[in-house]
């Protein structure tokens, strides 16, 4: 294949080069894919493709906008789906001109590993997360992902697209069973039971492996009466944080002091007998005790999923929202606070999963990078494709029943820990 | 309370009489409603109520329209929610003009029970059915429920609303568990394992006291791994008819033959190699043997829920539709004679379960009496809504995993069978 | 009918007495069926009905528990349904042990008119609201209802169900179009320009007689292209506060600065080049402004929903969540001060639109009162039901598209606007 | 790159070669990753790119399973992806034993355009449908795809993997809109009005260009009040045939008739008085008059989607299902039949419009090869999913509501086409 000088590009073309698993990780298929739904041209210079499944290949590519504009519209849309200019140009960094103002180029980043070209060295960037802005530190060689609360005065702020270099997820080379690369296509048509026992064995295998893991769960996991199933997992040690709100915690205690949850019997499915006024004397118990922590302390609560977390000293974090009843005195009420309770929790994760929670699964997927491990189970499928949609390199959605779901995966944990 | 004497009504006026649980059913309150929201009048001349709860009440009420039509459409409203004229008429029957015609007024059918004042006797009408018409016939004292397809020519058919009684639903006196009167609200947060053992409690019920049980099932039945456990609720015997389609006997087979639903294999939850044209396979293979029964017979189908029924003697409908792959040799595909056969296995029926079926349920749901128990269940709200508002006396709307659910329900069934 | 005298009742029984529209408001059926449900029995002794539609019904009736204990469970399901006791007795009050501390036996409220009967007087509630307390405040000869936060020491609450009189939701007399009493029941399944135009018909009606109507929107108003159209509808007077987040806000901002939404052109309906950095290169301009109203000031922000809102001095709130980017300096991060906020805006409120928005939408369903009009859009079905759950006298729920549904509402408020 | 000769791959390893836009349309991408995901490996013998985005790539691989059964499986798979082997052999076809049935080693087709090897010339399959058979016709040098209900004894049915070639769908080479390649990803949140005007615009195109258009519509149309949207489509003529089923028709005809659909009025959104038999009425006047065009032709039936089929002598097939009442003269019952009907008016069609349909519409899916331009709108986004997974190769998701969609639809058109 020919060679093409860069004295010969015009204004319009741009060499770039990409490497990794192009062509079944699909790297290639989306840059050429974005070439040409933005109306913009390619020429392939070199193709190496990797002879063995663990080869990586190699392209370097020509790319043609129409005008120079055009050209960089292209351009903008590629790099973060791994292209890296050919003639690699040391990273822009201007100074925050106030806190919590960026300024106006800054390059917002992607959920993916990240690099900065900065005095002639390739630096990675930390905690990355989606949407957020470089910040990097000459003095530390370093470089990490800030939100917009976090920016202070003087901050040096990435602009503009040159000398940042991301990797994009990349498919696993082996089999990985029904956790699907980038899938976002889940059913509720799947064997329920096969998918559950597959689920058991990978948390199985994560934790045994030494690994991290995060449950984000909403109500819906005490009212349908998986409470007990939750707390068995946390007292037999697969769960090594608790990400919620209000509405758990409530409902939790509620059950475990009156056996309703929202007023309904847990045992009998019905309206209990004053049940309506159930979870305002949950809220009222836990107010005079003074917190979750001392209503276990003092006895008051003696089951359920915060008391298997506070015997077994696994950290729950409660972000609060604004249809909150109470709130309970555990939950933090102030948003920006709750958000880094909750990404100081996730860090070093290597699997969440979201069990029946919308709001906060959401939060948590906007704090995750897309190497983590999740499962994602709702009974509405929207809930479930919204939320692998953050992008995830190894993910799961099921749709079901938490309420059988949750026994039947405990129950297959079980049996595997013995 | 005064008596009117009916010399002294007006045109637009008309005595009419209701009696039952009048409130607690929500008689009364339907019928003074629709009076309301029709912008008509109402003037109570007596009411007598029940002392105690198995009494029943009476009311006798002067309905006051605008204008004697205004009072004629408001009759026509509330006479199918039980209200009956004061003085009682004879019932108006007129021929059908041709095969399959109706005379224009005819009287349109609701699901409950029915009577018709002919000859100067109160007749109760069989076979009641939604949306259908009422032939009377004289010579024995009878009076029949009839679609338009079988409407022959001469047939006395009632119209107008004169002489026609309606017995609304009415509440249980006596509690019922999780099975509520007319309701339709049905919600997936509900402590779902208390609910599988009340059904399971229900169903075993039913059976012991020699009721019979219909199952409805969609082909999610098999997909998400429950058809064993729906073979073994037919092997126990607490099934007595199974109406379906095509598909569920299609990915029964291709489940019992290759261990794969669509091509998903039921173990492991992945796509099996070659799982495309498995459900063809197992097309091909009931075209082979010639039938299912043949297939059972020969030692070709050894497993599943089909295999279940031809062991045990369950009888199972399946009715065609467009959207069929074969279908298979056993399938009614004309869609006249589905409806005949599912009405004669309907017929005498105590208790259906609808599982994840939609076309095929709401097909039955048009065939039910108001009287007969109803368990619906659906991952989708909105499914369970559409099945339950075909009106229910005893009806229980279930939001969960077809997959999770029957297994535990069939492990429950066999913990009280013991 | 015979009257029973008090002293020949038992232990286990009590006189009520319940007073209103007592069989179409369905006040009495409820009382009874909750009786059944729990097993009860009861005797009517009195029962006078309305002779006409505006007349109200009485019934005086002793309830029969199995014993004393039973009783109390009965009574306590059946005063919250309006049933009073026939000799009333004092609301007995505690001091509350310390702030945010209930007494035990607290009186759980609903959110029907309340009154409390104390010094020999029946006193109106104030603010009602749904899960709340009663503070009975005997200087003022006042009674407010409180959240926990906002209990103070010493403050004299309510507890048992003695004393306390509940009016429950009555059916208006008159036709009322779509809105339904207490329905739950809404379809995507219906004429929908038909549903607009009436619904347009009535927030005309309502802003003619002087009513004040609130606007709860999530972000899908933006996403789906409808800003204009709610717009339109502040600036021609129709909307009196605007409650919602962060999100909508963030759109509206980025739709009028880049014209795009979430990255979507909202022209072509396409991925933006460099779409996904919008958002938050929105929050940033806000950021930079200092606040909305000064980005409005400034001229950076020249359209859009918050634009209107600004130059119509209709007051926005914006509560915070733990999934928010940014969020801007405008969002109230502190929920329990977000919902104090909420509260204030919402006092007198007559007509609310919940458009596309469910986590806002709850949260000012728990803060209504049961005699507001509410209208509730989503494209979800599961939204629309769990939002009209919280109990409405007149609600309607719409199950459709907010992008075609809006545009297609302002026009047809233009048109009556003329 | 070297070149390995035949002699010496392993029993278990094969030659495969595979042409077209290897890389953009994921065809590749799809090879690897199902090699991958079965635990085979693959060696890159050869691999040409095309330098410029027309030219096409070329890719020379060699497949290695475990086993030779291993690798028998891995082809079975990679072959319908678009894989070839490098020599290729002879189709082999086996007589159908008798009517009805095919031979055990069937090959089951995909709906992409497929060839067959068949004494030594590369003959095009016609009629290419999913989970169908290939027939060979050797005397007319043809081959014909067949369901099971066609195929007769005799016919020379296609087994094995040998000999067949499949061309996998390719993206479009220029930029396409909101067409998206292979999407199955729509939403809800995406501006409406645009997405509405271009769709116009593309069926506007497709009309103008001598394309045919087929509208598969569901009685969701009617109940919505979108009927005269789609009947001015018709009367315009950008509708070529129409499929559906009874309930479309029955509705129609009740709103023709007597300004309800399913009994509530379509201009005022309430329950119409005497509504609940008007859908029968409707039935019972067709029957009269004999047809539906019947009822045309006598000035019965003068307006509606139905009335402009009839007069612009647009073809109309109405399916039916066992949940219709009725159902009219004109419904085909007999399923095989109807299927029969479909297929014929589906041929040579450009375009789908499939408007809240799920029955009529999966069967339509059915029948369609990859190539035909499909929209898919449905209110529930489960439905609209579940339609796109079918494969298309140009399709747009729409989740939206009917009642207000397709009346701006039609305005729009209605611009364009002045």
């Amino acid at each position: 294949m020919a060679e093409t000088e860069k004295g010969k590009l015009r204004s319009s073309e741009k060499e770039i080069e990409v490497e990794g698993h192009l062509i079944d990780s699909m790297i290639l298929t989306r840059i050429w894919d974005r070439i040409m739904e933005l109306g913009g041209d390619f020429e392939t210079l070199e193709f190496r493709v990797g002879k063995h499944k663990t080869d990586t290949s190699y392209a370097k590519i020509v790319i043609k906008g129409r005008t120079p504009e055009h050209l960089e519209d292209i351009l903008k849309e590629i790099y973060p789906l791994g292209a890296v200019p050919f003639e690699v140009a040391e990273a822009v960094v201007v100074a925050a001109p106030a806190d919590m103002v960026f300024p106006d180029d800054f390059y917002s980043t992607t959920n993916n590993p990240t690099q900065v070209y900065f005095n002639g060295e390739w630096i990675e960037v930390e905690d990355t997360m989606m949407d957020k802005v470089i910040v990097v530190r000459p003095e530390k060689k370093g470089a990490v992902c800030k939100p917009i609360k976090e920016v202070k005065k003087g901050d040096l702020i990435v602009v503009g697209e040159e000398g940042v270099r991301v990797k994009p997820p990349e498919r696993p080379r082996e089999s990985t069973g029904i956790f699907k690369f980038m899938s976002s296509g889940s059913s509720s048509e799947k064997p329920a039971i096969a998918i559950i026992n597959q689920i058991a064995q990978d948390l199985f295998n994560v934790k045994k492996a030494g690994g991290k893991v995060a449950v984000v769960a909403g109500p819906a996991v005490v009212h349908t009466g998986a409470a007990g199933a939750l707390g068995s997992l946390i007292r037999e040690g697969f769960v090594d944080v608790l990400l919620s709100g209000n509405a758990l915690a409530v409902h939790d205690v509620e059950g475990a002091l009156l056996k309703t949850s929202l007023g309904v019997s847990l045992k009998e499915a019905v309206a209990a007998v004053g049940g309506c006024r159930n979870h305002i004397v949950a809220i009222n118990a836990i107010y005079k005790a003074g917190s979750l922590k001392a209503a276990v302390e003092k006895g008051v609560l003696k089951s359920g999923i915060i008391y298997e977390c506070v015997k077994k000293e696994v950290p729950f974090v409660l972000a609060g929202s604004i249809r909150d009843d109470g709130p309970i005195p555990d939950v933090i009420t102030d948003m920006v606070v709750a958000q880094q309770k909750y990404k100081e929790q996730l860090k070093d994760v290597t699997m969440v999963l979201m069990l029946a929670s919308t709001l906060h699964a959401i939060a948590v997927g906007n704090m995750l990078p897309s190497t983590v491990k999740l499962v994602c189970l709702d009974i509405n499928p929207a809930s479930v494709t919204k939320l692998l949609d953050r992008g995830s390199t190894q993910a799961v959605g099921v749709i079901s029943d938490i309420g059988t779901f949750l026994p039947l995966l405990a129950e297959e944990i079980e049996r595997l820990n013995q």
